[in-house]
């Protein structure tokens, strides 16, 4: 049988939506998924116009993602989607995601996972039984030198880990700009469409995932400050959190969306008992490596560094010097993500590497202590 | 007529080649492009096996350049591609180019354009004299903050440019690689397939491109050492270049593939009258803006940079700190090109900004320059 | 009357000590200091070496502070030192002090202040009787662009203060080398030398410090998570704060010694309504200014960079890209106390800028409210 | 004998003056030096002042070089200065130094050595034949990591030299700024006080120095691009230039000082066939080691650096994190030389690193080969 590109439909991201383009650009990258249809917004005339605009067919555009999932249903196997790319706000993240398990299609979705962690856990149920696969796009994991830093720690080169820092800096929102009308801004303000939290919901989580990916150590509790900074706002915009890790780890997590000049500072510090490590997002092509009492060394991505890692070189497509960037962290999940599902159809059993529903569930733990040490002052919550 | 993909075939890029990779994905990056054939390889395993890997239609996959734009003619104009992309090494670029160009297709070619610069010219009259479109793959022009840099200068802000420094910095040709089978590095060093220069045709040219872009200044002539440090290799691997512009400017211009640590450090410098600029490729997001007596100011990218000129918006895909690299510049000069050709199809007169046949004429002469300057001891010799 | 410089007598700072050295560069440097003696240690021979390499008179080099300030205050005034500079271990600032300033001599004294609140006020007293002059080695608000950090924020510039981050990481101490005969860890780590705190009295309270003099704010609670990751330590190398100014901003205060690869990482960042700022001690003389929807300004040092305040211009010695250090910021401190000292000598009441008694008193409160909400499970502290 | 101070004397430097403070400041850091006369300035009244603001004996301020080294030379051997320091613009460095010379002084003088290279010869056998000791300001040869980067070149580990990039950019002169009264810019574009050269003479000989001391190899030829871009200015203001060293080795340097934004951008880059190098003045405690194929290393100044060459410890006074900058280069230059008239009338024989009247000599000749080269439109000239 001649290989085929994976099959993807989307739900949401229609014309004017920020991260559904990203999306589409990152699944396009390596050529190997195809946009074969979407319900790209509620409005039947936005949907279609975005679906004509990305060269779809007018009959694979749908008004709904019940319509999308059901008529895909419907059509020849070798012709329907393989999965559904979920990149609507986070109060439309479970239930297509529900639909589209209960009719046989894997699920990438966009974080956070749900608007509660008991949706979260009832998503997870529906999951294990479908035998279906669920990504999580928490792209930041995705950066080569993220996994190169998974990767030393793992090791144990710098031997166990004692402190971690993770900061999320943002500026966007230091002032009431969902007032007016800034889309992005809107929605995430707003907790019928976001959920608990604006600021933990959206950046603080990725902080979260990140610390936990790259160490490998569970956050066992939390103590939280949590802002809302600017006046008449419903969510938090701000929150700084003290983090301790099952193995005795201690840590500081903060994020901010009023941080004016930030623009999306996310930055990981490792310290171990051996040596440390040091990841910024906006340079995300560099690793700091710092061994004890020797010269920092500064580990850089490309196919040409034979001193990386395996799982840092699967994720890199160019030399040293050739920048890859945000984009690519997100087709490197869509990569791992659609292997992942022409493994299951050839029936290998092969590793893949991506974010899925346990990141999910634990996210909206997170974020629910988060905002629940916050409204008690600072106590320590359990995750 | 409903709108379509633009419809790309390829030359060279078979599997194991490092830039075939990389353009299919710019190419695809907006999902403006698909890639509907090619000839990948001189053999015809390896260019079928390439072409299913890239889910080609075995049909459409051909074993030269000359069996592909021949059958190509021959289809439907609704199926047959719109233009080749030409990938290969130098020696392979003016003879493909030429038969699609008689064969009513426009052209993408990687540089330098060609083996001389009389090839060069005599291309320039078949396109010119063919009326069809011809992009060159400068790919450092297509980033944003290269076409900020252009358009500040442009603007006069910094006043007329005195002194031009520009760098192209690589290491990875330190050692006798091309012996040891590095199939990048033989055919670079290959005269054959090179032509007459190694590192001043494929980097140094970049360098001279890039100043002349920003400045809007015509190198008027040149003095350069020239030098092959490793043993037994047949052309340059490094080179010293002063320069001379029109206005009366002057400037430095090096590159060097033997800068052992440096990966693919492209740097500019631009002093005017009144204020300077200073961009680096391996942090392209970030332009340095440097008015007399004030602080440097960083111009980033980003959708949301509401100081940053059109010219520059247009090839921004992200909101600040979201880090575009190099794919993505690729993809700007793909995204223009391929817009010019449906606009071309479409009968509009809109203006597209990618470099062009004149740009690759240019850097043919800028190659027999320097090595000619370089042979003579560093004598002057006009552009 | 002919000028004459400010004499300086020193305890503490024998051969082989870190600090004192660096006080008697600082205090050389503009030729406004003359060291005239000194006890440097308790050890005769010790002390007697001492003065001897730094080409003192041997009658003036003393065994102990009690020897030196009542041999001084014994000689003619037009010969006796004009000030003590305290330079020993923690348990050694107080009772020079005011030894020192019952017998009528101003003092210039390390930080922390002393071994707990208590002491430090009841010092506090001691200086108000004197009407003599304190001055407390605080030296990184010494920094012409901590200087200038101030200037913004009082300016109003950026706008109210909202959040701050204040981060001080140092790894020297992540392996127990206090065993091993480190004169530097031996003292800071005994409990006895050091009062109730290593980490937090030595390098914490740098931080304190350096945020309440940049934002011009109290700190009116805080929350720490205090930590001795290295087994057998007697004292904290670790503390996460969080922490609430009187205006009612929030901020993140942490401070480690067993940060491996981390030199002295002192660093702040002050996000305001308007505007941001962000200084790294390691690269002291640039200042980030980050205006809402502006490019990030670099402001640098430099006695020819017109757009510093006059605060910061006054702390500073050379043109930009002259780089100034660590030295010049205890300079600057000195310079500030001895032209005090000269002021007051002759009647003037020109306003000097160095940190005083109150911080030091503040300071103290800083470290007990963090060891204490440390041992209290990081309830909230009043300071 | 009881060890004293080495006793300096100052020809230059009087109020207003930059350079003078500066070297005042540097003797003065570690109290080894001792400041015991000068002749300011040839105003008698300006003299008199800066010597008071110095905290002078009226005696010992001189009016002119003339009568301070005939008084000095008539006070008793104990009393009397041990060397002049000559800070004076570029004319007046040869006569008070050859004077000094004769009347048994050692003499310690800033850069370039004089106005001409025959100038400098005499100088030289001056020197030779005095049997005194001379030393040159060439200050950024006292940085740590400079030292640390001629040791690490000299050990082989980088292997040959191949490439050189040396660049010194300025930006203070890019308007005319000498016709509105501003001093150093004065008396730098007027060639009876400068000489030949104004950017040359000023910046581009640090480069040279620089170039030639951490390499060890000597410029054998050069071809030069000198350019005025100010109208009406009487010297040069910016240069471009290709080098050729002794052992084949290639290199480039440039200086400028139109560059605007460029504070003073002292930057070398040394390529061998195994590593490279690569130091900036303005951020002078980081070196950059890169390894072929390893990452790249940062190494620091600290005297906490065990990986640190002797030569580099030498000359550096902190623990790492603590920045040591521009005073303390010139710092070094004054304690090693101080050191030497020592270990000269202790009659030791110990090795001392400083620039000489050899370095001195060599810079006025690459001045001379530049500015013939700039002549004869970069022809190239031997040196």
């Amino acid at each position: 049988m001649m290989k085929r590109k994976v099959r993807m439909g989307m739900v949401g991201g229609g014309q004017d939506a920020f991260i559904g383009t990203v999306h589409r650009m990152a699944a396009a990258l390596d050529g190997e998924i195809e946009l074969v249809c979407g319900a790209f917004s509620s409005s039947e005339s936005k949907s279609k116009a975005s679906g004509a605009a990305l060269y779809l067919s007018p009959d694979r555009v749908y008004v709904s993602f019940e319509e999308m999932i059901n008529k895909e249903r419907a059509l020849p196997k070798d012709v329907r989607m393989d999965f559904v790319s979920i990149v609507t706000p986070n109060y439309l993240h479970a239930k297509p995601a529900i639909l589209a398990l209960e009719n046989g299609f894997h699920v990438l979705c966009e974080k956070p996972l749900s608007l509660s962690s008991s949706e979260a856990e009832a998503l997870r149920d529906k999951v294990k039984h479908s035998g279906l696969l669920f990504g999580l796009m928490h792209n930041y994991t995705g950066y080569p030198m993220v996994k190169e830093a998974r990767s030393i720690v793992n090791s144990g080169r710098i031997g166990p880990v004692r402190k971690v820092i993770a900061e999320y800096m943002q500026g966007w929102l230091a002032a009431r700009i969902e007032e007016s009308g800034q889309k992005q801004a809107d929605w995430r303000t707003d907790p019928d469409k976001a959920g608990i939290s604006c600021c933990v919901g959206d950046i603080g989580t990725h902080a979260e995932n990140l610390a936990e990916y790259i160490t490998g150590l569970k956050i066992s509790e939390l103590s939280a400050d949590v802002s809302t900074f600017v006046k008449g706002r419903k969510l938090d915009d701000d929150a700084s959190v003290l983090l301790r890790f099952e193995n005795g780890a201690k840590g500081v997590l903060f994020s901010s969306q009023i941080a004016i000049g930030e623009e999306n500072e996310l930055k990981i510090r490792i310290y171990g008992e051996m040596g440390s490590l040091e990841w910024l997002q906006s340079e995300p092509n560099s690793l700091l490596v710092k061994m004890n009492g020797a010269p920092v060394q500064v580990y850089r991505t490309g196919v040409d560094k034979s001193y990386l890692s395996k799982a840092a070189l699967r994720e890199t497509r160019l030399p040293g010097g050739h920048p890859e960037g945000y984009i690519e962290s997100l087709a490197n999940i869509y990569r791992e993500f659609s292997r992942a599902i022409q493994g299951s159809q050839e029936g290998r059993k092969d590793e893949f590497d991506f974010p899925d529903i346990e990141d999910g569930v634990r996210g909206m733990r997170f974020i629910e202590a988060v905002i629940e040490s916050g409204r008690k002052n600072a106590q320590w919550v359990k995750l």
